[in-house]
Formats: structure tokens, C-alpha cells, sequence
């Protein structure tokens, strides 16, 4: 990588710079619309004029540790016994939201889930902790388990680093190497690679056959801005997998799917699309729940023979509640038994202390430490 | 294809299709500015709902004449001697436009004209004469040799198409097969074929050497709206042939770039990047000429070395009145003597009866038809 962290420009390169980066957004769908928009004007999605430097090896750290991450969720997502008492607790704090979900899975557990498998789309958020001298650390802020965004998004900007910097935008001098080496400059393969898992949620709904009838349902939230995020990757799973995707909101599920109430599977009712995959866009925030009815729509989907990417179980291990208690090596450990320490060390290097906001004692030794050096924490 | 020209939806279905194609519109660059337009702001390309029929027999028509065309426009540009009456006559009824680049013509080639090639893009432009019984007809409305637009959108309106009919926004039952059958929804290849129109005028002007140093200058509307239909053959260029374009307008040229004296070789000044073709998209129509400052520009642009797309010649060829001339057939036969009669008629075939609007015998009853039956020309 060249030395100083950006290209110092003139404001007559920084100008063709933004001209052309603003241009290659709006031509390659690196765009969101903004509010109160109309349907056929979007605007460029914000973004850094130049790509951020991040130290290689923790790029390479959070890139090894996610397969560890995604099995420890998982592992714990399955873990009913393990759940039932954090959460049952946590809904108390929270019986609005966290509440209202535990308690439809518990009716949807009442009623019957009829489908084992549960898809998991993931992202776990870092910085980086730099200490003079020591290796360059990621440490986690979230893991997010339910409607993760910018995955779509996240291939173009890259993208766009990549063609501003081959087109010479960086450059600062005539007859000088382009600013950036490319190989520093990676492309995410976050639209190919989720739309390898909403495929795989539909392969695998059918019983490991490679079925392009079934259709998977985004389930959107109402007057969505950042809808082409989440296009591109329907636009990805369309065409090198050949599956159809369709988009409701939630309060639209009673009038527009119906289920079998034999086999339990889902249907879209306009076109009788029998869906493999619910992907969940909406259903992450007390504002997408508008009435009950749309509580009694989570539940339908809850307890349809489609596949959820994700489940409430595995929705509900997103909060922050259950990230706290993991960085907990007795629990880590009890989770990830057949692991060896090596693997233990790497999860345990991305973690930072997690203090409760409860009443306990180390609550309230939480709130006394933000009061006083607030800039110290993430909240 | 299906019965019916068109798949009727009902209103549910037409929403949703209006909505899936705006918003692969906007995914994937069939956008263009609004007038006012921000930077940052597009709105989605008019583009139909559905795909236009067209008899296969006509397309196959315009695709298999259009070498004979490019031949026959090339061989025109060339010709002074014939040119040279024609478009004295006409500089004199056009003589702020047409006058006008006539005498930048004539100015250039007494300064003298240092780059023998010229790089021709093209569009001839149709209408099917469809009458009963008979095989349905291309006609040719117009053939442009500057500045021609939509090249670039026209390949996305073709996958647009294919992408709504294959997400299956055109069925209108259930359990059938696609309204259209996808080999009936050609794609255009413009965009390919037009960027390596570009990348070929570079290695012509590099001796047949695939030279990635020079660069290609697109000579740009003030404001310009159609951007994205230039930027897709700009991003393909780059891309696919590793060529890099500049944009100026034309009223930059004198203070953006520069003339080595020597080897008349053009520059850009920022970068000292030298040009290899200068692509037109501006310079087509009197308001893009300010001032004498903008002529002398298009002046230096024509004495330069940089292979021009157009040249002056060509920009003038494509004048309605030698399409006119050229509907004379022992004319079309001194252009293209060594051809056959089969390619011949192939280029009289597409031809309709073209009236001058001058003062002569035939301009008079030229006149006269298009008061008494306006709805049978095209003007």
C-alpha cells in the first residue's frame, strides 16, 4: 500500500473524482432511495470517496473467525433449555419487543414447528483495537442475526473503489503506478455468497433437489429504502440459481399467502408459488409490528413448513444479552466442546468486556463507568 | 411467441410488474438524469412495459444490411469530389449549422488533416411496412453518424425485458410456461460491440498495437442527461478492453487539453494522458456550439492526430439530403460497384421515396403531399 492513507487531490481531481464515483453508483445499483421517494428515483448510496485502510491481518482475522461464530450462534440457537431462562428474563425488560417474539415462539412451539431447518444470514460488526506495537485486534460490537443489510451493497463498493482507482481517479501524478496496488483493494463476495445461502435454503427444503419451481418470499418492510440491497441479491439467486423471489411485507401475509393446513407448506396466493425460503427484511423492530395482526402473520410463517432465514429462536440470539453471556469461556466452551483451544483463542481475542444494563451489581457499575468516561464504550 | 402481442395482467399484477421494473431498472443502470437533475439523482429510462413485437423476417433484415450500410456511409465520407457540390448547396439553406461545419471542414484541410482514419458509429433507424400478404418490410427512417445514443441503454432494456419475463411478472395463469419464449427476446449486443468500436479506434491509432496508455476522450454535453447510456460503453471500454476515457465538453477543449505542434498529438493537461479517439457525443446540433470559441475547438479536435468519431465528413454524410441522393440507384452503384445485384436490392429495399424541401420541381410537390396527406411522411 502507498504511504499516506488517502491521495491528496486538487479540488479539480476531487471534483471528477465525486462526478465520476456519484455516476458509476447510479449506473451499477449502488443506490438506496431516499425518504419519502418516488418509485422510479433513487439517489447513490453514501459512501467514502476512497476505501478505508484496515490493517490486513485483522481483515484476516474477522474473515476466519466467522465459520466459528456462525456454528457457535447456531449451536446456540438450538439450545431450547439454555435459551428459555436468559430470554424468558430478558423479555421482562423488554415485553413490547423481545417479549412479544418469545412469547409467539412459545405458541409456535405449542402449535407445532413443522420445519427442522432454520437459515442463517449473519454479520458480525468489529472495529479494530490498535495498540503501538501489538498486533492489530478486531473486536466484535454485534452479531446480527435477523435481516442483515448491506450485503448487497457491500460487492458494489468495492467495486467502486476498484474502478475509481483503474481509471486513474487516485491518481496524484502523471506517469505514477496506480494509487492503490489492486490486491489491496478486495471485493466482497457477499452477493454471490448470500445468494448461495438462499439457494441452499430452497435446495435444501426440497429434500437436497435443485428445485426452481419453489420460490423464496423477502419479506419487506413497508415503504423500504433500501430495497436494491436487498435486490441484488434476489437479482444474484435468480440468475445463476434460477430461483424466483417475491416480496410482501409482513401485514401483507394473511391476505396474499395461504397454507396448507395438511402439510403445513406455504403458498403464495395469487400465483399458487409454493415458498421454500422465508427471508426476513422486516420483523427486527417494534415499528414493524403495526397491529396484532401482523404478530398472528410472524406466527403463520413461524409454524409454515417454509424454511426461515431466520427463525424467532435464532432471531432472539442476536440480542445483545446473549452476546454478553458468550464471552463467558465456561459457556463458549460448553458450546463449542469438540473445539480446540486454538479456536477458543481466536473467538476470545475478538471479545471486550459486555457489562449487563441491569439491576445487578456489575449493572450498575456499567452505568457508572458510561457516566463517567462515556467515549470508552459502545452502547 | 404467444397469441396475443401482449400478456394482460390485471391491475394487482401490472403494480407489481411496474414496481419490479423500475426497480431493476435502477439495480442496473437504465436510468438517465431528469431536467434540473442533482449529481447524485437519476431517474429510471422510459422504457415499455412489454417487449415491442417485431416481425423476426424485418429484424433479420436490418441486422443483415447494416455492414452494407456502414460500407456504403464510409465510402461516401471519402469521396470529396462528390461531397463537395452536394454539401456546398446545402451549407448555403443551413448556413448556421451546416454552413458552418462545412467551413470547419474546409479550414482543417488547408491546415492540414494528420490522421487518415476515422471511426464511424453508427444507428440506421426503422419503420416495418407490414401489408397484407406481402413479406413485412424495413424501411429506413434516418442514419445517424454522430453522436448516437442509446447504444448503451439498449442492451439493458433487452435484459430488462428477459429478466421480468423470467421472474415471471408476464404469466398470466398458473402452472404455465413463460409468456414469452426467451430466444423471441433478443438482446442487444451495443454495448459490447460499440466499446470495442472504441478500443479498436485505439489500437489503429497505436499501429495496430493494443496500447492501454492512450486514451479516449468523450466530447460531452454541458449537463448532459443520457450519461449513463455513455458511462456503460465507457465502463466497458475499461473493463473489458482496459482503456480509459476522459470526458470534457467542447467548450473545455482549449483549456483541458493540449496540441504537441510536432506531431499534432493531442493531450489531456491534468494528466498529460494522450488521446487516441475523440468520441463525440456532442457537436451534433447547433446549441452545442456557444460561441467562435466552441468552433475553433472542434477545429483543433479535427487537425489533431487523435482518431476522430466522427470526422467532420462523416458528421456530414449523415445530412438528410445524401440519405436523399443515395436512394438514387446508378448513385448507390457508383459507391459500391464491386457488390452484387442481390446487395443492391437488399439497400433499395429499405429505401422510400425521399422528397427534398427546396425549391425545385420535386420540392414543390413535396410540398404539396405533406399539406394534403401529412399522415403518410415522415419528416
Amino acid at each position: 500500500m502507498a504511504t499516506a492513507a488517502f491521495p491528496e487531490l486538487d479540488s479539480a481531481k476531487e471534483s471528477i473524482l465525486v462526478e465520476n464515483l456519484l455516476q458509476w453508483s447510479l449506473a451499477n445499483g449502488l443506490v438506496i432511495y431516499p425518504p419519502d421517494f418516488k418509485s422510479y428515483q433513487p439517489v447513490s448510496a453514501p459512501v467514502t470517496l476512497f476505501p478505508t485502510p484496515f490493517p490486513r491481518v485483522a481483515f484476516k482475522d474477522a474473515d476466519d473467525v466467522q465459520l466459528l461464530f456462525n456454528e457457535l450462534y447456531a449451536k446456540v440457537s438450538s439450545d431450547l433449555e439454555f435459551l428459555s431462562e436468559i430470554i424468558d428474563d430478558l423479555a421482562k425488560f423488554d415485553s413490547g419487543f423481545t417479549g412479544k417474539l418469545w412469547e409467539i415462539f412459545l405458541k409456535a412451539k405449542k402449535i407445532g414447528i413443522s420445519q427442522p431447518l432454520s437459515l442463517g444470514i449473519f454479520r458480525s460488526d468489529y472495529m479494530v483495537n490498535e495498540i503501538e506495537g501489538l498486533k492489530p485486534q478486531i473486536k466484535q460490537i454485534e452479531f446480527n442475526t435477523v435481516s442483515v443489510s448491506f450485503g448487497g451493497l457491500s460487492t458494489k463498493v468495492g467495486e467502486l473503489h476498484r474502478y475509481l482507482n483503474n481509471h486513474g481517479d487516485y491518481d496524484i501524478g502523471e506517469g505514477t503506478d496506480k494509487y492503490y496496488d489492486e490486491k489491496d483493494l478486495p471485493i466482497s463476495k457477499s452477493i454471490t455468497k448470500l445468494s448461495e445461502g438462499l439457494a441452499d435454503g430452497n435446495y435444501y427444503y426440497n429434500d437436497c433437489v435443485s428445485n426452481t419451481k419453489t420460490v423464496v418470499l423477502v419479506v419487506v418492510q413497508h415503504k423500504e429504502r433500501n430495497v436494491f440491497d436487498q435486490r441484488l441479491l434476489e437479482y444474484a439467486l435468480l440468475t445463476k440459481h434460477g430461483v424466483k423471489s417475491i416480496r410482501l411485507t409482513l401485514s401483507e401475509i394473511d391476505s396474499k399467502t395461504y397454507i396448507d393446513p395438511q402439510t403445513k407448506k406455504l403458498y403464495i396466493k395469487s400465483t399458487n408459488d409454493e415458498v421454500s425460503v422465508v427471508y426476513f427484511r422486516s420483523g427486527y423492530a417494534p415499528n414493524d409490528f403495526q397491529n396484532e395482526q401482523d404478530w398472528e402473520n410472524r406466527l403463520t410463517l413461524e409454524t409454515s413448513k417454509a424454511i426461515k432465514a431466520p427463525t424467532l429462536l435464532t432471531q432472539l440470539v442476536g440480542a445483545k444479552k446473549i452476546q454478553q453471556i458468550l464471552t463467558d469461556e465456561v459457556i463458549l466452551k460448553k458450546f463449542l466442546k469438540e473445539k480446540g483451544e486454538s479456536n477458543f483463542q481466536q473467538l476470545l481475542d475478538t471479545f471486550v468486556s459486555i457489562y449487563p444494563l441491569d439491576d445487578s451489581e456489575r449493572g450498575k457499575q456499567a452505568k457508572k463507568l458510561a457516566f463517567e468516561k462515556p467515549g470508552n464504550f459502545v452502547l
